[in-house]
């Protein structure tokens, strides 16, 4: 199935306990399209400026992502951040936000793009991603993530955004604060009374919930003994989900639970590395390898 | 198999953001053979004052569970904590901490349960779990918790202990304490070198994970929706796990993995309500059905 990948695209400098990044690529879209490339190819929309590496634009040529409606603002400067995790990588600090080319961005969704059947919204002002989809009338499968400065700061519009997806992927911070409601099992019940069937909820290394209507599946964290930098792991998440949606076009519970561990595999090897160094580069083999390995650590023998 | 169980008997007031319970009883010993209990008779030994409740004495007899090594000090009080827990449960301050009969206790194995075959450490100082190996030479199996405070206090006898057990149970805080890792993964493989060949890391409403040698089960918790009071959860997950061992005599791998699923059923159940209020009232069916439904959480269909 074609996927649209609606996100950001930003250069990030990241500070860990384990090292730091200067200048590196980032942002939503960027991660997603190339964690669901090991499944599907994608098409992305979004905007960047004169700065965005070319390597990066090559880069997602060679993994089969539509760049057509990536606008290139050349004499402006990309979307940039930078963030210092602590020791226990739950909080970090922002040191700087630079809109950019960000600023002004207004989704403009390619003729060519139109006919997409799983369209995934990034973490993106909630109004934005109610653009996408007054440009894409009859979507199959939506997608969405986003985050507590638009649930805090726009709740009227991620609320209508909610009524017109079909999945929510959230952390569970933002779960408890969509719903006002401490427990995660409560708070679920309520996001799901906003409109979603299926809701997903991230705990980060304590994995993650999968709420399919009024079914539940619940998973830990992939094992990771060497993580650098967490930047980047929900995104994964978000696109090795969505990949594995669209390779096997299947949406029953069973399906929708082997892609949320292929999700969470994804998300395994993007916190090995700072930026998207190891997401880059993986294979099918490592993948399913990981995924296999899962599956021993969760199961009843 | 024949369990024993050597821990504390108390007498607690807890309150949580749902409400609070003044005098209820509490202890490791009561927790672990309460939730025992519903898979295997046991023997406890351990120390109570004269203000003891009588009924609770004869509740240990319904659910038969041996009384003859708990010494009774009719002109003194039992051990007694008060706590107070905050809005994540996750945290607590301890109001008072009253040793009383416990003071002076040292562990007196009567000679009828030296035949036992399974040992419980419940948490109580190293020294006492050291003295009661020493009264029981050859044990088939003996599984032992401790705490940060004894972890930081009495840090070689907690390792003598840990060279002649086959099971630690203890939770992420005190598996980094003692390993000095901040990875709960690298945390194990640290501990697993101290002595012990099965490690059990608690994690609260974020579940456990079993090391056994290279083996790793990771699982999440019970999905628990009114959680009113944790205290004691962690030594209900303790019995529930020991209680199964014990009825099915299989430290296979498989039935390892069974057991920690009981463990974490029981230990679900007693956040449920104060004290043993609902840990005491238990049929193996509601047991099962959780079991059952547990599966179907983490399952791949």
């Amino acid at each position: 199935m074609k996927i649209l990948i609606v996100g950001s695209f930003g250069i990030d400098s990241i500070e860990t306990p384990f090292g730091k990044a200067e200048n590196v690529v980032g942002g939503s879209a960027v991660y997603i399209s190339l964690a669901a490339s090991y499944f599907s190819p994608s098409r992305i929309c979004g905007v960047v400026g004169g700065d965005f590496p070319k390597e990066i634009l090559k880069l997602f040529k060679e993994k089969n992502i539509d760049t057509c409606g990536l606008e290139i603002i050349e004499n402006e400067n990309t979307f940039a951040w930078k963030g210092i995790y602590h020791n226990d990588f739950n909080t970090r600090d922002t040191v700087y936000t630079h809109l950019n080319v960000f600023e002004n961005f207004s989704p403009k969704i390619p003729e060519a793009y139109k006919n997409s059947e799983i369209i995934c919204l990034g973490n993106i002002d909630p109004t934005l991603q109610l653009q996408v989809l007054e440009q894409i009338p009859n979507p199959k499968f939506v997608v969405c993530d986003t985050m507590n400065f638009w649930i805090n700061g726009k709740l009227d519009e991620v609320k209508k955004v909610l009524t017109k997806i079909n999945v929510l992927i959230i952390n569970d911070l933002e779960a408890k604060e969509l719903s006002k409601e401490n427990n995660l099992f409560l708070a679920a019940k309520k996001i799901l009374q906003f409109g979603p069937k299926i809701l997903i909820i991230k705990k980060g290394e304590n994995g993650a919930i999968l709420f399919n209507g009024e079914n539940k599946f619940i998973l830990p964290a992939f094992p990771i003994v060497n993580v650098s930098d967490p930047t980047g792991a929900g995104d994964c998440f978000f696109g090795g989900f969505v990949g594995w949606l669209s390779k096997t076009e299947d949406f029953s519970d069973k399906n929708l639970r082997q892609a949320i561990i292929y999700a969470n595999v994804l998300a395994s090897f993007c916190v090995e590395d700072f930026s998207i160094r190891k997401i880059q580069n993986l294979t099918i083999d490592e993948i399913n390898f990981r995924y296999k390995e899962f599956i021993l650590y969760v199961s009843l023998l």
